[in-house]
């Protein structure tokens, strides 16, 4: 029996839902940008966007890091009783801010959701329960669930990794877990699947033999992709990219290492990947390099959206805030064709002194506005050709002529080597004009209306 | 006609060969550690360690940098006159250097033997004849190649890229140039072919389709390829991983990315891996780490010694001096066999304020009395098992039962679900013990003797 | 006898000078937000923004980097004969192009202008002689000297830095330099002379002591105040922090360190900080934080404007283009009431593949906007209290009753340990607010019209 | 009345303290070079180094990190029951460890040894309670406190710092704790008390008025210095540099600033640093640098013996394993005449998979056992003048003529420039000769016995 937690009000002080009332608002509770049913192109802004919130940084979190207990006002997570009460109430205040926020996704670790039991079995029914629970919400308030996956990370036993475990049983354990998480995420209608790499890498390479590892990372990924075909889930699985923390060194190192990873292993037909900002700028990555190179290789599954802070060399998990860094990969994304079954989800966290539960939608009204506002400069550099077009008129002369028969095979170093001794080809380099395409990409974004 | 540069003495100061005179000399001047004939295992110092000297920093360049203009005293750089008797006094002096250090290999860029002339032909023709020089000088010194490689970078043809060139006809440039270079190389006996990335990278996304431009890369190298069969060179084609610098992004990232290139475009059975130290650190990644990648892949070809200042985010290229670093690296090395055709070459030069031409031997004598003496700890560390017995005992559950079962395939998640549910398998986990195998290492390296 | 360069045009695709069109203009030699006249609270955009062209970048370079020579199409740059006639050329192709840009002030280096003669005393009379040239030029056009500086670093007698030379007579030659170019930078009116570290650092600290050395750069410092007052120069004298590069250590490291060594050495009431924002992120700091630093302090002098990439560890040097990073700065500026002697000066360069001469104008027009830009945002910010009323808030409390009396230094631990014993003060925390603040500023940023 | 736990054993699997077996001993419960007795120079082993053990990494986690629960094997933390019950089995295995180990020190924070009570009050009468119990496990074992410090940080009180709160209340919150734990500090006969910054900075500089925070921290620290002296207390008052993490900017960033901030505010004659291996890193410099520059100022005055990991941009504390990197500071710190009222405090925690009990002796014997060896290398280094007398060679002309009279005031700039106009010095640059103290300084590391 379920305890009706939906009568209760977690967010007093949002008393409506939040509206779009455009760019000269002051109401910091409302949108400038983010206006739904805004035809951008051919798409709403909503089907453009495909918003998530992440449950784990926004509800299941208190303010603890390393060097200090938890600091904001989080009601739902406190007191002792049953944890299974305290889960339902999460879930009222979590269902709660996403109506409030009009949010139409959320994202979820099975973890966040439900509360481990004493085995493995009372774990599973916990989840189940719970997911009943998240399916009423769902119902009654029309949000939907853009991924889940499970916590492979936190506990004690997944120390020395998940599927990487030098142990074969707990990676059984790993096993076992992602197939309920994935028949939950099923049942719930979720549209992807994630793996996050979580302690699939190395503390140190002396205790460590990487090509095992890889091996059973691999067979891992194939029994999930199979599992995936068995019950007829139709959603993505999904990999996210992240260099280093909480390991020395990932696995899922970046995109390319990804990419590598899948082709090697006959899975890149079956994969695609989650990219997430401040994973690629702790790579060494700008965002955008990491979209591109998803995008090029077809790849592309869906984005967290958040943001580093470009001095530290941690996962700050900050909510967006630069639509200059945005709109760039936006026009990336919709270059590709735009995020498929994917979305964004704010993969993002107040910082420990937001302790205010208002700060909750501070931030992720911001960060919708900010995607929103690049959305729309984005689009109008793809619509105008912008970027692409100069690309194009770059290029153009590997369209033709020599270009076309080199890139067909039918040209050998010898061959060229003649050409060149014979030919005094022009060599003069040509400007790359990156000053004024700056300049160009700005006047987009701040013409954005 | 050859003016005869043999007679002239460079390094005067250097009155004789390096000599190994073992742990307790003071000379400076003196090899400690390295000795080329002790036997370490079944092969010779000198055959584990196949050392070579680049050319580039410690010939062709003069100490400037971004900042100020050259400060070395190189007396076969300096002077007007004919470039190609400056050519022949600056090889003079490097073989003089090579046969007084005692290494036996060297390596170089074309540019750095020969000097570009006014066309590509005579730019051939220069390069010709510096091979006639170059052989007469093996010949007589028994210096061999370790690798040849072409500067696609230096000239303004190649600011936007060799390969990766938007123009064809510089494409066809550099294919030009490759091919008269590898046939040098062949002909000098080299030992391998390296192409190092240059500017194959971008400056700004804003400018660059990525995926054109790694069509072209592959195709290049699969020309390259095809040219090593047809002239029947049997060396080892090498790239060179590097994450950025000169350009922003360079294509050749690291290891990983450029195994995932190879095996996308069917380049992986015929193309290894040149890495070097300051390369993988710039990289994010402790250059074991990348030995160890390599070597797990089976693409291992060769090692450019040197080393980066972990607090600096360029390439500082300097010698390397920490035994700690590069006992991990050898023995990565060894437990794949070692070298092959490959080497340790010093990418590595001095310091604009080492002005003295005795600096050279120095540098490069204290980087092989490191890598010897990493070699001595590496090779006692593999000899017991010291980590590879400890890894095989950590992963041993995987060698049968359960973990087989696994990695044959025969499990799916719900088989694995269904035994998490039945047995309580155990959860504990096992210390990683990483603290004790530093230790360990730490042990082998103080014991070298 | 000066030949007349005057009557040559080097910019001769920019056939009129840049004109403010508006934001709605898509001219790319247009300006759309720097409109000089506009006044912006009490003074013109020109009177706050004071922007200066840097010489060397944009006039002494040519596009060479460490892996390459030069690209740039810089016919003054060219050519044999007189190098005199070579620095007339170029000085007329500088302001030709101040002209055209109609930025009001320039800043060089001694050699940037004048080239070095065999002897000093030939070096002076050079610099004498462009020094004219020069004054003409001003008096010709206008365009007035922000600050001089001498170039202490390119020369290899400054291999191991000027004031922090080992060798005192190499100080003596820093220091003879250091008062010709004072001197001249007086007489064109200069206002602000400028010493960058260049090479006042150190490689290694094997060979350095560093306690003797900032003791020389003191001592240099002193004498570089005492010239000032004994030649009635009434500028600012201007010390630019950088962390490393192209030493390990720059001795000027940071503003706060900086700040630390002035007043150590009883220099802080004469010497301010011109600081450059690509070297305060070398540094880890956000550009705003060592203007924030400097402003405090009362000791901001002046801005090196340019920008690094965040991804590369190296002073890149760019043009800037992030108005968001610059908004927050421009803020900062206004709070300490301006730039005072100071200017905005594009120490930046343009990428080795903006081959074109134009490409000069559009990185100086796109820079231009942006501080244009950052200036009516932060002018705004300002103005509203939008950021300052909210820390007066949120620090209130120290401005009376208890937080009086502690600063006031009436309260000891042992009261304040008294009063928390009796007294349980209320202990939670209060929102920072971030994400709101974050929010608010994004709302000034792209409301500027 | 205290419950007796020092009758129950934690450690039982090492039976017997850790000896001194000399290098050649395999058994890693042994050191092979840390022998407290031996002489180096004038003092033992033991009075250089003096060992500390951190009580918090050691004994007050658990192994739990942002991404996951604690995973140690650490059965005095785990059970409820009465806190301070579990407070005193804590302590018990901590003597314990001490002991066995054979550190002559500890170093604690307030909350480490003693549980927060409801109040203020109870708090204190907590501390006050387990001060008794460490007095009287000091006076059994005989090992002394090197340092206490009080937690300003993990409490949501001080989220947004403790001196530079923007709240006086909590500022005298932090004042009463800080009392109370320097009483408790003198009581236990510490040798130093420590001030870490905590949360002593900003996460954003868009709430923060920096000026005013700085102000509050000197005024604390005032206040730190004056309780000092009213309670004569003869021990030192430390500060600890650390640019970030917890917050994005610490006010304590490195040894510059905090010095610079201590002239500033008139407090560098009572203040001196306690510099940490993983904080220098952090903040860009080798820790050798840092060492350095304190000693330079007579400033130095403790350390945190630890390592980062130069791949990864946090605070990852690991135990030292580089001799090489310790050698160099080891050297800096003799020069300076030792470490004074510090010591060696390993501020390091074991990685979460080092779960075993055990762990915690491998960890500490690797460290104390580099830095044994790093103040052999380094006391060798020093007695030869090894690296002093090139230092004194190389300045040598400062210390007469020219030099003297330059430092001593007595030449201008024109006095400077007339001499250069009227006498060619010499200018050639002499070798910094890097290459070959590098090979020096490795010399005396590998001749350690």
């Amino acid at each position: 029996m379920t305890t009706d937690f939906s009568s209760q009000e977690f967010f007093a002080d949002v008393t409506e839902p939040i509206r779009y009332e455009g760019p000269d608002s002051d109401n910091p509770l409302a949108f400038r940008w983010y206006d739904a049913d805004r035809m951008v192109g051919e798409r709403t802004m909503a089907d453009h966007l495909r918003f998530a919130v992440a449950y784990w940084h926004s509800f299941a979190s208190d303010g603890s890091d390393q060097f200090g207990v938890g600091t904001w006002d989080r009601p739902w997570l406190s007191g002792d009783g049953d944890p299974m009460d305290a889960a339902r109430r999460k879930m009222t205040a979590a269902f709660e801010f996403f109506e409030k926020l009009g949010a139409p996704y959320f994202c979820f670790h099975d973890l966040d959701i439900a509360p481990e039991g004493t085995t493995f079995a009372e774990t599973c029914s916990n989840l189940d329960a719970m997911a009943d629970e998240a399916e009423a919400h769902m119902e009654r308030t029309g949000v939907k669930l853009l991924w889940g996956t499970a916590n492979l990370f936190s506990m004690p036993r997944f120390a020395a990794g998940a599927a990487t475990n030098p142990d074969p049983e707990l990676f059984a354990r790993a096993a076992a877990q992602v197939k309920h998480c994935m028949d939950v995420t099923h049942r719930l209608g979720g549209e992807n699947y994630v793996l996050w790499g979580g302690r699939e890498g190395y503390d140190t390479i002396l205790n460590t033999d990487m090509a095992r590892e890889l091996d059973q990372l691999a067979r891992f990924l194939h029994m999930v992709v199979d599992h995936k075909h068995s019950i007829g889930f139709d959603g993505t699985i999904l990999i996210e990219p992240k260099p280093h923390e909480p390991t020395k060194h990932q696995y899922d190192h970046d995109s390319q290492t990804i990419i590598g990873f899948l082709r090697k292993y006959d899975l890149a037909d079956e994969v695609k990947l989650n990219i997430e900002v401040n994973h690629a700028t702790l790579a060494g990555h700008d965002f955008v390099h990491e979209i591109a190179v998803a995008v090029d290789e077809g790849m592309l599954g869906s984005v967290d959206a958040n943001r580093g802070d470009p001095r530290l060399g941690w996962d700050t998990d900050q909510f967006p805030n630069s639509v200059d860094e945005m709109a760039l990969a936006m026009h990336e994304i919709l270059r590709g064709g735009g995020l498929g079954t994917g979305g964004l989800n704010f993969d993002a966290k107040l910082r420990r002194q937001s302790v205010d539960r208002t700060d909750l939608f501070h931030a992720h009204i911001g960060g919708m506005d900010v995607m929103a506002r690049a959305l729309l400069a984005a689009h109008a550099m793809l619509a105008d050709g912008a970027l692409t077009g100069a690309k194009a008129r770059r290029y153009a002369a590997w369209d033709g002529g020599l270009g076309r028969e080199i890139m067909a095979g039918a040209k050998s170093l010898s061959d060229l080597h003649d050409l060149t001794m014979r030919e005094q080809l022009p060599e003069a380099p040509v400007s790359g004009g990156q000053e004024a395409l700056e300049n160009l990409v700005n006047r987009y974004v701040e013409r954005v209306r």
